[in-house]
């Protein structure tokens, strides 16, 4: 790709005060949307707010449209008044959790209510609020330039809370709709500091079960310990030879594509100004986990992990029994980083359960790559500078968070650079009763996506190289890098 | 201990005689005693049928006594009419399991009833209608000759079926009143295929449990997974210090105080005529636990085991849930051989772990050391030719039983050997419905009970050594070993 800045700073002042002048009409059209129950999981409300949705966007004078799925259906618009500039695809999604327990909602959680600077409602945070900041963002920017300063598509999704299950192969089969030169989604928390952040990637994540049987039903542990064979322990010397007591993941091959972190990476990790010993308070530990020397932020970002989520078999009830199991099992899942996929970790998993314990049953129950998005794309300035522009500060820069999110659909299926832009407060309490967004971070996610938008249209002519442009390691201009915290959020998988 | 032996085989033609003649009066007698409730869970009818039992002992002349403890209590009698002959302490349990479920008998479990040859009742085969025929084999032992041609203890216990909680305080503070040359419980069943056998021991049991913790609450296992401490692999990493994929139990010293079997022991052991196909087929198994080279009869009678009986942390529901669990418990137990201890092994784990995994908490949960009387005891081969005499046919030989019972009060505590001489068919349904004994069994259980005194008597004066009576490994006769199976006590612990 080659960029040509300009070399000025997009002036944005008009935009900033259009937002200041239209604060009580704004927070009425939001509120007029978050009174509208969608509710993935029940189907409830779905169809009339994607309608609803492609009403706004058709009145912002983009090309817009309903598009179905065998689930929810998506919701598709785009605007092309600048040849020549990015294509930023924006992607957020129209459907809420359901909002039980009701009783545990201060006001109602489809009757939005503004309390001590705070906007409550379902649907508030996560996403409805922050990517309808990004519409009125366009809005703003149309009202006071009349068009937009680079092309722009946008995506709302009508399954995000129940897991995205269309999302591959909707962009699979829309690589051309969808073509961009960049994605970016506003979703989850700033860091909790109250400072914002670009994320540039996810781990991937691979979930899977181990089932172990011995013989045909449970017996007593006298009259056939020693004889009959033990599930309990086979999973027990399956598992030690998985990961040792130092923490390394011994599954044969497991480390073939780790790619190492880049400079740029470890230099971010480095920056990050994590407070290890209030993080071990928080969570009631003395150490962390093994390798003791990693430090937080490489942890997280860094490296996979192979966690056992769950592992039983036999008694579990007070006091003793003397039972010999007849099977047990363990969920265990794989955090996995670039260039992991799920599929191969999975087959290396399968491999090595044949070799260390052929009786063993691998089920796979689920799997999401990894994405990252390098942070020397030729993106990430543009994005920091509007960052910086809008919120009055350096923004920080996290190379990849703990959970994981279909964020491959993008930088692996469409094969673009991909930004996580959150807006909303740390304290969001996405998923949970009285989910909010501070009133003054959605305003701010007004400006903030206008301000990427001009910053966008400033970069003047790109040109793409097709899948390439999901990035290259080696590429070397260093962004500028801000100090930062790994941050994670509460909705990921 | 010296033993002269008469070199004749006493006549029991008569006493046999008298218990043919007194069939019908013997089942009555028997069936009284079984329609008395004696539940000791409940404590219904506890009392009176320890009053009853003791007025059953002193109409045959005996000293009977109903010694209280703490819980129920104990009901014990004495008849020395054979000075310088050896003393029997008959040990049995009046207490009856629970009923329930009550609506799968098919006949009321306190109203005796005889279908196709078997006594139907609550505690027909556990215990009354054996330590019952015991009874009777003192009364038509008395009534034929007038006395009896051994000395005679009895001790009914109470609580049995609770767990025997007071025996071992019982047996310490009693030593003389229960001093004797061996002790013999009829109690459990015969061998699968029909046959007698004699029991000479039971492994021992260790409970204890491993706790881990980690973070304060569980979390998101992609924030935090590679960061927080994991509980369910400390465990996993522990317990594979514990026990090696070969079957070797890894807890250091855990071996030093197993001795070796015995020349007659292993003698004993390989002359079992074990079906391990047929056993395996009927656990659904196609290999044993490792090591695998290891004998059926072998693996039961003389190793200790370290079982898991329940492993559980995490999540354990349908699907997958990406959680990093805060706690995990895994509930273990060891058999224990002789000369291990419970007290000796719990130390040993609790080194071990204090070593491998200092935070790891672990917890006794309860403990019964191991009992093995020696196959070499003097008193082998009276009770062999007893039962051969009553039987018609060899009975086999079981050095030591997989289960866990209490015996261990006597040859450990006391200090004097134990036998188990079982009548009850092997189907018995002890604790279950439909608890049954065959009718055939009740008497050849008397027949056995009065042969097994006279043979006793036929040994001529004895001279105990103290708690060297509960025998040497350095003696070498060698009794008469028949072929036999290793069998399982559903009622063991």
């Amino acid at each position: 790709m080659a960029t040509v800045r300009t070399g000025k700073e997009p002036d944005l002042q008009d935009i900033f005060a259009y937002v200041d002048a239209h604060r009580e009409q704004f927070l009425e059209r939001l509120f007029d949307y978050l009174r509208r129950p969608s509710i993935s999981a029940y189907g409830e409300g779905i169809a009339e707010v994607a309608a609803y949705i492609a009403g706004v966007l058709s009145q912002l004078e983009l090309k817009a449209r309903v598009i179905p799925t065998e689930g929810w259906p998506m919701v598709f618009a785009e605007r092309h008044d600048a040849p020549g500039a990015p294509t930023v695809l924006l992607y957020g999604h129209y459907d809420v959790q359901p909002p039980d327990p009701l009783d545990a909602w201060i006001s109602p959680p489809f009757e939005p209510q503004i309390r001590e600077g705070r906007i409550y409602a379902r649907g508030a945070g996560d996403n409805k609020g922050q990517h309808f900041a990004q519409l009125l963002a366009l809005d703003s920017t149309l009202s006071c330039r009349g068009k937009l300063p680079c092309n722009v598509k946008v995506l709302l999704e009508g399954e995000e809370e129940i897991g995205s299950p269309r999302m591959p192969d909707f962009v699979r089969a829309h690589r051309d709709l969808l073509a961009a030169d960049l994605v970016i989604t506003s979703d989850g928390p700033v860091d909790p500091s109250g400072r914002s952040r670009i994320l540039f990637g996810v781990r991937g994540v691979l979930s899977f079960e181990l089932r172990a049987r011995g013989a045909a039903r449970d017996l007593h542990s006298g009259n056939w310990g020693g004889v009959a064979p033990q599930p309990l322990w086979t999973l027990v010397h399956l598992l030690a030879t998985m990961k040792d007591a130092r923490g390394n993941i011994t599954v044969d091959g497991f480390y073939d594509n780790v790619l190492p972190q880049t400079e740029l990476e470890v230099r971010a990790l480095a920056d990050l100004p994590v407070d290890e010993e209030t993080i071990k308070r928080s969570l009631g530990v003395e150490q962390f986990e093994e390798p003791s020397e990693r430090g937080f932020a490489e942890r997280i970002s860094a490296w996979p992990t192979l966690t056992i989520n769950g592992f039983h078999g036999g008694y579990g009830g007070p006091g003793s029994k003397t039972v010999l199991p007849c099977e047990a099992v363990a969920k265990c899942d794989i955090r996995l980083v670039e260039a992991q996929t799920a599929a191969e970790i999975f087959a290396k998993v399968e491999a090595h359960v044949a070799r260390h314990a052929p009786e063993v049953e691998v089920v796979w129950q689920g799997g999401m790559d990894p994405s990252r998005t390098p942070l020397d794309s030729p993106f990430t300035e543009p994005i920091a500078e509007a960052l910086a522009a809008a919120q009055g500060e350096e923004p920080l820069l996290v190379p990849a968070m703990g959970g994981s999110l279909p964020d491959y659909v993008w930088t692996k299926i469409l094969g673009v650079p991909a930004f996580g832009v959150p807006y909303a407060n740390a304290d969001e309490a996405n998923h949970a009763p009285n989910e909010n967004l501070e009133v003054a971070r959605f305003f701010r996610g007004i400006r903030t996506g206008a301000a990427i938008l001009a910053h966008l249209g400033n970069m003047g002519p790109v040109r793409m190289h097709g899948r390439d442009a999901a990035g290259s390691r080696r590429h070397t201009a260093p962004p500028r890098l801000g100090p930062g915290a790994v941050v994670q959020s509460p909705q990921s998988f």
